[in-house]
């Protein structure tokens, strides 16, 4: 391929709009093109990437005994029915009706596909266990699409599921699956990606894991502690905090505290401490507007996702009028309405004497002692945890927070979709079985950017050379100077030949600085530069983009030194390889 | 991979919601799985095929310089706004709005993706000539979807969209992807595959071609010259006739018909001949329900598409009420409503006395002769060629008409979309000028299926070689005899270690019978059976699935025979593989 030929555009500025360095990188460098608000085309350099990542993925996933299929993008509404996602997911899910006016889904996942794909043929034990996977365009309607192709609307994915006859052989599976995916994101260039416990959302099940890549620029908060290997996503970090033992048992009085409607005011108008007040947030059941108060202490936040799992249905941020049984700004746990379900937060057991809204407008009560003023006091995790937080594995106070992007995820399903959507094999007793389900994704277009994300300097992407556009990048500087030409033309030849995958510039009238830059850009792993200046010494200048290597090596050298040096930047991806544990 | 663990059920009855034989084949042979109307999910046997079939494709886009490219295949409505067709595309375009309210499309082709992708790249007549390339799922809201991936909703499709600066620069190229398609079909397996010229509908454009695979089973017309080398589908098919000089010049009378509705019953009551009576066929045109009358010759039949292409626009049939201004079943172009817009067809041409409709119920006028009576007599050709008609190309009445499929299109788009869209490059004198596209696309899974059409026996597929799922089936009848199973496994790995793709069937307990009856569902081309029998000469049986080898081959030579043998079926597919002129 010559550069000139290559169709996408490279330019200089920065596009206002991209947030992360992936994404202006990427627009800059004539990778993707913004079609609708998170939907993209594909430019060819960086559809030579993904088809390279969906390969290293394809292999991966044939080692551990997969078997591809293909599911459809748009789904009859009916196959959600029977699992019952197409009521519960979110408007995420894009729902539409066809030309016969039958209802229609986008698919955003194939766990239903899947199933349906596979109920008639897997009916006895004997079939057990398998995998089957895709490689397919997916799209979920994202309120808040952002960050280039890290969260888009329409993307492929991998997607694979497994089925089995017991948790033990899911287990099994599972594991040889979490290698497989280690495996993947080491081939692509990015081993540093960590596993963290995450929370399994919308997909049921239990036991799941995230694939994170750790960058400032991440969407998402993991939890690390710095003493021992626990690593979980917010949602799936328990929230552990010292007895509350502060403070002295008092009497519950009703106290007016005019005018104070948040947990500063009361606080300042009370000179209490905010670790000894209870902050209510207040959310709605998405199904009959139903209240639902989670209390927790002043100093926490309430995780949403926590408190949605123990609702067991969707919850959206209450608003509350005059009309309500709440009264907004003054909610307490004592006296609050019997028609609102409330929680109590793990951060509020043991506090002596809380502060508390009095569910009446204009006071709250003090000396509320949770134990002993209500009927009733059952503590539930749904709060966030904090920097130096207790350890929910080392019990040490060694909690840290960062940032990161999924590149991947697996889940442990159980017998959610089989059992709704009524998948049996007869096991060996002649007896009927839910089959127990596994289901592992990674997003193509998402691990590109993060692989940029993660390999990238102010010019341009170091794409690792397992998933790069091109192993080698061959620059003639000055095409009009004729031996340098021909030399440059030769070795272009000479590396095709030999079977190297090589970019060539051999563009007439181009600065050098501009060439370099389009190089950058492109972000190719071996550089050579072909010049009068070099040429008289009888060398062509070979580079590394990651400038590892810079070296003058003699023309006749030059095929032998590129063989050699693409040799030693395969390998030393390969060296980051974990080999299958089996 | 082994045949016990392949996903996939294969069965005897033919389903009896199958129309053709590839449908029944594929479905029995586990090959994909209805999931909707229109819409499969193909599991791994089929998708094997699909991916080398995409891999041939791919080969033969990038011989003729294309670059792969991935459009999405949800587009705003913005961008087929741009083109028109957001209005002019009927209800197989599926519209539908985001959780925003924003009106989106799924694709159903991607020129406008492709303009959109390219227009600010191709700004300099240096940048041309190019083509871009994807392979990319596609819906289209087929009214009757049917004979299984012949028409579906959602679809693979390779399209390609090529840029030029002269339509002599798109005729050279045109010419290019028409060879490349002939190598593409050769290479599936199917050379026989013919091009027709053809209407390019509501593509836009002139000059179009289709690849068509002759078949009784066929859902399009094609029109054949047995004199000479023309091909066309039904509605690029000029219909020449005979000068019509039948029957002697009359004058005009308006005679009573009572009941005489068709053609039939006026003929009898008349005793006039159906060659000289007018047959009116009612459309309205689907923006403002005005009537649009076509007038063939009563042996002749309307073609909707070469009608819809003269006015421009879409109609419908119609349904004619008594308040309209035609009187249904006595409609003649002599005294016709002036609200109704009207055509005469070329069949009209020439005669001397007509029998037609007289725009009052019960009446017909005799001795209607066009060029007398009417103010303004002009022919268009509306109407379908028939068999034995006159060749448009070589004159001789020598046309037949056949069944075929439509395996493959291209296009000369001109500039319809690079001018709506506004997409312009600045030519060598500084001028702005719209590029010249062309358009290239192959349905794959439509493809996979007219294969199995062309190449199947009643047991099942017999795969060309070049995209069979496997190369080699290993039966081993009785896996229970020692002897027969390690002779089998041995052959199995041994094959594997080779790099031959083969499957293997080593379960216990199936009769032969049944394990042949696999076999020949999966079609893989070359079988070699290892059974006790075979053993006591120290042989393995091995066959093609197309029966054309059968041969008892000594163990120690099996292997030997059959890498010869698969090269051979190579080699048999490359013969009839052209190389590309240049």
């Amino acid at each position: 391929m010559k550069v000139s030929k290559l169709i996408g555009s490279r330019f200089k500025e920065r596009p206002a709009d991209c947030v992360i360095d992936s994404h202006a990188l990427m627009v800059r460098g004539g990778y993707m093109k913004n079609v609708g608000n998170g939907i993209f085309s594909e430019f060819p350099t960086l559809k030579r990437i993904t088809a390279k990542i969906e390969n290293i993925i394809r292999q991966e996933m044939d080692a551990i005994d997969g078997q591809e299929v293909l599911f459809p993008v748009v789904l009859p509404a009916d196959l959600w029915d029977e699992s019952g996602r197409y009521e519960s997911v979110g408007s995420e899910l894009l729902r539409f009706t066809d030309r016969n006016d039958s209802k229609m889904v986008l698919a955003m996942t194939h766990e239903e596909a899947a199933v349906h794909l596979v109920r008639e043929y897997a009916q006895s034990y004997t079939k057990y266990p398998f995998m089957i996977y895709q490689i397919q365009r997916k799209f979920r309607d994202e309120a808040r699409p952002r960050a280039g192709m890290i969260r888009v609307r329409e993307f492929t994915m991998k997607d694979a599921y497994s089925f089995h006859t017991s948790q033990e052989d899911l287990e099994r599976y599972y594991n040889k699956c979490y290698d497989a995916y280690n495996r993947i994101f080491a081939r692509a260039g990015i081993p540093e990606v960590v596993t963290v416990a995450s929370d399994s959302g919308m997909m049921g099940g239990n036991i799941s894991h995230e694939y994170m890549l750790l960058t400032p620029v991440g969407e998402d908060s993991i939890v690390l502690c710095t003493e021992c290997d626990y690593r979980a996503n917010m949602e799936a970090a328990e929230n552990k905090i010292d007895d509350n033992v502060s403070g002295e048992l008092e009497e519950l009085q009703c106290i007016e505290t005019p005018d104070c409607k948040t947990i500063e005011d009361v606080c300042k108008f009370l000179k209490s401490d905010v670790t000894s007040s209870c902050k209510a947030v207040v959310y709605q059941k998405n199904a009959d507007d139903t209240f639902v108060v989670a209390f927790v202490r002043g100093d926490y936040e309430v995780n949403e996702t926590k408190l949605r799992n123990l609702v067991g249905e969707e919850i959206h941020p209450a608003e509350i009028t005059e009309e309500d049984c709440l009264v907004a700004g003054y909610i307490g746990p004592y006296d609050i309405a019997k028609e609102a379900e409330f929680y109590l937060d793990v951060t509020l057991k043991g506090i002596p004497s809380l502060v508390a809204g009095a569910n009446k407008e204009g006071y709250h009560y003090t000396g509320l002692n949770l134990e002993r003023d209500l009927e009733k006091a059952e503590y539930v995790d749904i709060s966030k945890i904090q920097e130096g937080s207790i350890c929910p594995c080392c019990g040490k106070k060694a909690i840290t927070i960062q940032r990161g992007i999924e590149v991947g995820n697996i889940f442990q399903l159980g017998t959610k979709y089989t059992e709704s959507m009524g998948m049996q094999y007869t096991d060996e007793n002649g007896k009927q079985q839910y089959p127990i389900m596994g289901c592992y994704g990674i997003g193509v277009g998402r691990l590109a950017a993060s692989i940029c994300e993660a390999h990238h300097d102010d010019f341009g992407p170091i794409w690792p050379i397992s998933i790069a556009p091109w192993e080698v990048h061959v620059c003639c500087l000055r095409a009009d100077d004729e031996e340098t030409k021909q030399t440059a033309d030769k070795l272009y030849q000479d590396l095709l030949n030999a079977g190297v995958e090589v970019i060539y510039d051999d563009r007439e009238g181009i600065r050098p600085g501009a060439m370099f830059s389009d190089a950058d850009l492109l972000g190719v792993p071996i550089r050579v530069v072909v010049s009068p200046r070099n040429l008289k010494e009888s060398c062509v200048e070979i580079t590394t983009r990651d400038k590892s290597v810079k070296e003058m090596v003699p023309v006749e050298e030059a095929m032998a030194f590129i063989q050699n040096l693409k040799n030693d930047l395969y390998q030393k991806i390969q060296d980051k390889v974990e080999p299958y544990k089996e």
